[in-house]
């Protein structure tokens, strides 16, 4: 249903982002990069949770050595997450990264940068082009107090340098982000860098907070793009687990049908004063039952005959519970009526059926 | 930040919905509704949560008298919620809702659908003009095979029927919703109705689910709509204690700066294989400290010193862990440095100076 917007394809080892590719979730490893087993270990359960790009921080040299290794040992592609240093940077990419983290703002001598596409250049290496909201109101060691209805301007400023500097330079395998701690000028900036350019993009709201605080926040910020057909790659930053920011980006993604998935969907009604029974059991029983079932089914709970029969429709099966009993549904056609007790068990071998 | 859609200005009792005025937060009462001790009880619930209209099921004509007793014991704005009956709309707005809230196609008898706009200009009673897109797909008992492609269309053509409708019968007091349990047709059927209208909007999504399954689809749905400037109240639908979807939608209106608050802002940084210090477990303490805290401060908790200066330039105050100690910072500017075991402390310290 969503128009996916049209970008150049770039490539990240084995994986391709943009136009007509999966949309990519990725996440960053949280444990010392050093400490390689461990690292290879989050990276496994990263990949296993559905995340197809892996970042990893490489602040020292200690780093960079560590990295080799890892890369050897997965079989993802790892985006190498670099600051300051353009010597990390060259490590990295001739470490194997397939995709390396710039924010070239931070990197002092243009030259370095030069020398960074060179080296990417020369490895097949993909590089994220980032600018941070932060970041442009730095002006060496001083913060700049730029009023924030500017900002975004400045960022697609900044943006625009950088991409023509990588273009200058003969290297479009480049994918860009745009960051900020703010829902709303995060989705500005990003439709504004959508407009612009037609490299890939990768959505992320910085520093969005604990996981129960920055769920909300990053559904609407990257909700709101990739309704827009805006995003090829996405990152739900939440402080702890990493693998909770992927179980978050798969709920974005499937809330707005942009990823294929097996697992079923259950509609539950809120339930009202019309309601006589309790919806909210049933459905949690329900919901327990379809984690067994591994088919791309949609799945109704209703608690009433008002909403019920129509709400159903799209559902391959469907519950209305009334007073005491309930009528099953199959297609939105009515197939019975059963006691309130079997409603469970008429349910699942309706579901089995399928 | 958001500039909101220029619409009409509709009165709903001592409330006003539309232009430049605050988005309202609505729910349901999910008790029977001739029960109206446990009625007004779960109704001042939701006031205190921040709902500032509730609506209330009115199935039948016992459901009617009920609500009569309600009306008088309750402060805040009600909303009867009308399916089917003439009768039952008539007796609401009667009995002093403040708004009724009508899908006119499931009225069968036009005539009928005048009687209740009569009623409702004699009394000064809103309405809320519903669109669904399970009703798009009723005809007579039968359900109709509409492709999900063709229905934003039927939908926005089944709202100008029944505008137009009330227009002819010079009735202007309207809320319009369209709702849909696709994310992707919920902000496609709003964008088109808030481009052809200028009446205030309700939005939701319907049936979004158990409420851990709701809250991402209901952010992605209806914060697409609001960064775009569209709607005046909203609801989030899910199954289970109806102050549950106040608190969601109090978060998605915070994601947006759309509601005034005085809670704290907590942002914190995701942590990466830089950051040497437990930074969820400060985090945490620190979010529990600000829980006392009745002022619309911005906190930042950032585990490294490689984006944290940068990003907590904008807030009040933040901590920069690193290995053994931290940096605490006002307003971007760095103030001290401090061992680990005192960060929060010292970070206490610091926010009640504020």
């Amino acid at each position: 249903m969503i128009n996916r917007r049209t970008t150049m394809i770039v490539n990240i080892g084995k994986i391709k982002l943009g136009w007509g590719q999966p949309i990519v979730i990725q996440s960053m490893t949280k444990v010392a990069t050093t400490d390689v087993d461990k690292c290879v270990k989050q990276v496994k359960e990263l990949t296993q949770a559905g995340c197809g790009l892996v970042r990893i921080a490489i602040p020292t040299k200690a780093d960079s050595e560590a990295f080799r290794q890892i890369v050897d040992k997965c079989d993802v592609p790892l985006v190498a997450d670099i600051h300051f240093s353009p010597a990390r940077a060259i490590e990295a990419i001739e470490g194997g990264a397939a995709k390396i983290r710039l924010n070239p703002g931070n990197i002092k001598d243009q030259d370095d940068i030069v020398r960074i596409i060179d080296a990417a250049k020369m490895h097949g290496t993909a590089i994220r082009v980032g600018v941070n909201e932060a970041s442009i109101r730095e002006l060496g060691k001083e913060k700049v107090d730029i009023p924030a209805e500017n900002r975004v301007h400045l960022m697609l400023k900044e943006m625009e340098y950088y991409v023509r500097l990588f273009e200058t330079n003969k290297f479009p395998n480049i994918v860009l982000s745009a960051k900020s701690a703010d829902t709303v000028r995060t989705i500005e900036v990003n439709r504004a860098i959508a407009e612009k350019f037609h490299y890939p993009m990768h959505l992320g709201l910085t520093h969005a907070g604990l996981p129960e605080d920055a769920k909300v926040s990053s559904a609407v910020a990257i909700g709101s793009l990739l309704a827009d057909g805006i995003g090829d790659t996405i990152r739900v930053s939440t402080a702890g687990d990493p693998v909770k920011e992927i179980e978050i980006g798969r709920e974005i993604l499937k809330s707005l049908g942009l990823i294929e998935t097996n697992e079923p969907e259950l509609i539950v009604c809120p339930t009202c004063g019309r309601c006589q029974v309790d919806v909210v059991k049933l459905a949690t029983k329900v919901k327990k039952f379809l984690k067994k079932i591994d088919k791309p089914i949609r799945v109704a709970v209703m608690g009433c005959i008002v909403n019920g029969p129509g709400e159903a429709a799209d559902a391959d099966v469907a519950i209305c519970a009334a007073k005491g009993k309930g009528y099953i549904y199959r297609h939105g056609k009515k197939l019975k009526s059963v006691p309130e007790k079997d409603l469970l068990k008429t349910l699942e071998k309706e579901i089995e059926k399928l």
